[in-house]
């Protein structure tokens, strides 16, 4: 497990995942699809990628709109391991 | 789509789902499981209904915790729908 990002390091992963908010500790996207199960099938997506890294987002389903939010509980904040499944995640939409 | 239910008949409903808490306008229930692909096994199951019955509940994902809203937001608050909706909920894990 990465240790958590300094300040500049943190900006500079931020333009790697530019679709991302940076709140405090975590990292967001909101996700919006046309309908629930194209969401559903997104957040089963996700899933087999946070298995994969064991790191897993929390995700919030509301209908179609699936937010993502990534931090590393075990360190109190923002690891490599979050932009890595950020960037991940990415790649299934972008 | 029914009409919102009054305080009387909420409390009523509640009896039917005591694991349910009622906050404000809609119930809540969280779910724990062992693991994090049994907490996405239930939420499929979840959806599944929630297509079923065409009333889909904000569904919160963190970890093998995952926490259950419901309310119905065309009528700003609880209907019949919610209460429906919980008790199929219940019967995948009760």
């Amino acid at each position: 497990m990465p240790s958590t990002l300094a300040h500049d390091c943190v900006q500079s992963w931020m333009k790697k995942v530019p679709e991302w908010e940076h709140k405090e500790n975590q990292i967001e996207r909101i996700f919006e699809f046309d309908d629930y199960m194209s969401g559903m099938d997104f957040v089963n997506a996700v899933a087999e990628i946070a298995e994969d890294a064991n790191h897993h987002p929390d995700m919030n389903i509301s209908y179609a709109r699936v937010a993502i939010l990534l931090t590393t509980h075990d360190k109190g904040g923002l690891t490599e391991s979050d932009f890595e499944v950020a960037t991940r995640i990415d790649s299934l939409v972008d």
